[in-house]
């Protein structure tokens, strides 16, 4: 029996990349198709790389068209799910790419997304502890922020095992997809190709309480994040530098067996080999989760590599994996490890 | 009942794209992997985008590591796959992604690559016109070349409809995974990011007498070619411009039909909609193939636009295809018209 | 004795690389900067690469500000230049980087950019045969398109000595500053990088009629050009193949001996020595243009790759020399021959 | 009286950066130009970008080659250049871009570069406290790292101003010309686009104790440093990210007022207006450094941001800057604070 699913918001880069992904996954089937101002065009002309959804037509993002369906994904601008998902019954699973229901802190809400807090709906980071719990069965889920899912992934493990201490630091480069479809001109080609910049910077992305949510909760106690994002000259994938000061008699050893541990049993996550680094391109288009750990003995710091597409496992890969663990169906199905390169 | 698969060359683009693709199709069983230099290593080291071959280690290709397989794969350097070839049974498929048994002209094949002409085999480029019925039960298949697919497909429709004069013009942009994975100077990063280069002008290019052969078939009388290639700031895709000039009597309407006619039971080819133009990143990681079409009537000419994959459609695409085809397989099993975009 | 220069529209790419260019002009001291929407903001925020500047606000664009200057360039959208000209004084030099004044055909004008016929002033390509003695003394220039530039600059020669038949085949790549700064969203960084596609297909291109302009000029007789334009993933340059069938008689020889004789006095065009190619690196961020011709026997056809930056000899830098021969000054001075690379 | 210059190792990315500057420079003239497995051939075919010196040829590097020159550049592969320096007078100007003399501890340079300890020169970071004063009228000169320039610059005038604790953590991302021109396989094009990845993670890359260096020196302590660096995928450009937890009392203010006082007469150091943030587009090919300043109160950190191109200011425009301080000329002599963009 077929998974019935529509996507409210299918004509951006998160839309988009569910939909390709959905196109590959043996137990769904697509239903409607929402957009705001592209409603009533072609998808061809929208998402011309998803040639067998070419002659479908955008519908208006409304109760009735996305009624009917066993799922419905949210990729809407921030703030906009709530009113959607309200007129959604209880009996849908409603999967949310937005931020609206990521944190549990309405302070931290209101002052990072300056609007009412609409609530918090179950986390979908299958990896972190007690992560696949919290989804089985959910009728709500809250996919994560592309880069709290590259950093998180990267230093929880660090600080459930208690090696090092609750400042980090961390600097991230992102492919352009993240900052979304809109035409900004800071994002035009001629901007971005060959070129490196800074935002956000000083505590001021939106990621941040995120992060710090995610490795409180696994340090056991507040930890505070310094992060700086950076814009890179390519179209996906985030590379995460995390780092934090060992604590005492913390070793390379214990360090690596650490993370053997945390992610022995993953299917997604690649704790490399020693002397392998993770890069982009390796997780291009998958689902994958590229890790390497470094421990400096002489800065004293543990320093923790991590790659994802920011679009797959960080956003639309990510969802799809939660709602197979939410729906009960193997966690991996329809996605893939393997990547498109070079 | 799985199709065992080996492939020789494992370690370089093709033999990666080819490893992709064949972890993604369901009758497939992936036997021996195989190398020179390389024998030995990782596949983990080598290919590090292919996650779940990761421990795989790299034999010597040898008749013996390639022996007991259904279908074995040559992504071997140009003039090295005779001599495997030889020693493989009758009764095995042996699909050629090199360019040893492309061409039927002895003197076209000395002239160009500079060696003793091995021989002909099957053509594996299924929408040409006889294309299938060459293919299938075919024990022996040679791979177009990425150009030529690119090319072949933009202009057959046009000579086959008897709509353009026999002399061709084409200028064509690829991405460096054309080029090899050898490391050479001039396709360093830094030398191709942000420029544009062209190389074999003047018909110096060993994939023009291919594209000749191609089209004076579906022309039916000797075509010539004048074929540009460059080089684009791109890892993958090709996008080759065609044209020629109009017969007397052709109208935007012939052509259109004509292309119309020509592609409309082919799974990979998307003729697109009146106004939509080819994007290699619409193909990127896929087996489609878009092309669009347009009569200038002021300079007389047609001028079709093709995109490909060159790694997919352009080389490991089309040997799966192909080998689907030979082995009695549905066309598109394993492959997909979904490109990983933006 | 300096030459005081206004720049309207300094926002844009065209007006941005005017003013790099300017600043190393030793004969030119820079005036008043316009803008439109962007009048009243530092120019640091919208030009940061131009440091001295920085501190710089843009003015409205009003024929008080552009008034008392010895030189003003017009970098205005198609179309608005006619009325801003009028307003300025008959013995002010008017150098225009749009396209008001290219086309000598008011037809042609009307056809492609649908408003009424403005007129014609003297080119700006002072390499074509004349060229440079139309521009001295002028007190309005029309600056080519930079297609034009690349493509006149790269068959006029075949043409001047009769080598080629009169109908020629271009398609050029460019990099993205050629579409301008506005925000659109094919010209987004996540959709063009990785990507080739074509526009203007089909000799709807707005340059078609001013190449046909140049090398019809050259020939002495009625050309046609079918032109495709392609975008590349790249900020600058252009990348140009243009060919044309060879003449009887025509050798490889007598090609070559026609370009060596054409640029032998030429400062900024470099045929460059058999075997090497052009590559828009080469020539990133300066007026050279790289030439290299080849004959192709075996097609019948001469060809010729030319290279260029479109915004410096395609634009500001053609500017640039236009006015040194309008001034009197040295042709070459404030420009240069030497690339930023790699 | 003009400064004649020779260039040991012009074949390079190094020595063709500063061949492009030095051509730009109006007190130098050009004099040997070596190589060693290039050696015989003409520069255009190695530089392509330096038409004024295409006809050159290359030297082998000897001294024969390199006497009578005021100033010899040594563009040179680590630990060649101290046998090449040895045997010219002591009363030529030897800049060293390479990194045999920067490191004081003989200890240091033998764990990072595993040979005996050539010495220690002049250091040319002209901006750090007493940079000036160690370069006027010497006859040696270590250019610094790419890397080191652009973090030293960025955390000098924090330690220097005893803003921050003695913990440095850096990130940095770099194009792809500061790994050179040597051809390996993970440096191609088709690799690099479109990928991010670290290297030398976990104090292992050879920049780290010039930065402990540098950073010690203007703390008056001995500093740590963390430092990862990445590959970008663009030619040329440094983005650093460096910052170091906060000293009790430290406020946004008294951190842009450190800043403001250390850059207020720095002809090459542009501290942004607060809300605006480097990019390294804006310093390419220029000698121009971009630094912005953030304090962090919540994770109670300064962050600095600083964007260089590593060819230029942190190469051959730094060293021109060091050789024109030494000879007594004016600093900025042929160098520029105007990037090509976009």
């Amino acid at each position: 029996m077929a998974v019935r699913a529509a996507v409210a918001g299918a004509s951006g880069y998160a839309g988009g990349e569910l939909l390709r992904l959905l196109l590959a996954h043996p137990e769904v089937e697509i239903g409607a198709l929402t957009g705001n101002t592209n409603a009533g065009q072609r998808l061809g002309a929208l998402q011309p790389h998803l040639l067998p959804l070419a002659e479908r037509v955008l519908e208006p993002t409304t109760a009735e068209v996305l009624a009917g369906h066993d799922v419905v994904f949210l990729a809407l601008p921030h703030g906009q799910s709530a009113a959607v998902a309200e007129q959604l019954g209880q009996g849908v699973l409603v999967v949310d790419m937005g931020a609206d229901f990521r944190l549990k802190d309405a302070g931290d809400w209101e002052k990072f997304y300056g609007s009412p807090h609409a609530g918090t709906w179950p986390y979908g980071l299958p990896e972190l502890p007690g992560g696949r719990a919290a989804l089985a069965g959910a009728k709500r889920i809250a996919v994560p922020g592309c880069y709290p899912t590259a950093v998180s992934l990267a230093l929880f493990p660090a600080y459930a095992a208690d090696l090092v201490e609750a400042e980090a630091v961390i600097v991230a480069a992102s492919g352009t997809s993240g900052a979304g479809k809109a035409a900004k001109p800071h994002l035009l080609g001629s901007e971005v190709m060959g070129s490196m910049s800074p935002y956000g910077v000083g505590g001021a992305h939106r990621h941040t309480p995120e992060m710090i949510q995610n490795l409180s909760a696994a340090a056991g106690t507040s930890v505070t994040v310094s992060f700086t994002p950076t814009l890179a000259p390519m179209p996906r994938g985030i590379l995460a530098t995390s780092s934090a000061r060992a604590k005492p008699g913390v070793t390379a050893e214990s360090v690596r067996a650490a993370y053997e541990k945390a992610f022995a049993d993953e299917p997604f996550v690649q704790l490399l080999p020693e002397g392998q680094w993770p890069a982009t391109s390796a997780v291009y288009g998958s689902n994958a989760v590229q890790i390497q750990v470094a421990y400096d003995d002489t800065a004293g710091r543990v320093i923790v590599i991590s790659a994802i597409d920011n679009l797959t496992k960080g956003t639309a890969g990510g969802a799809l994996q939660s709602m197979n663990i939410a729906l009960g169906l193997d966690e991996a199905t329809g996605l893939t490890t393997i990547g498109v390169a070079p």
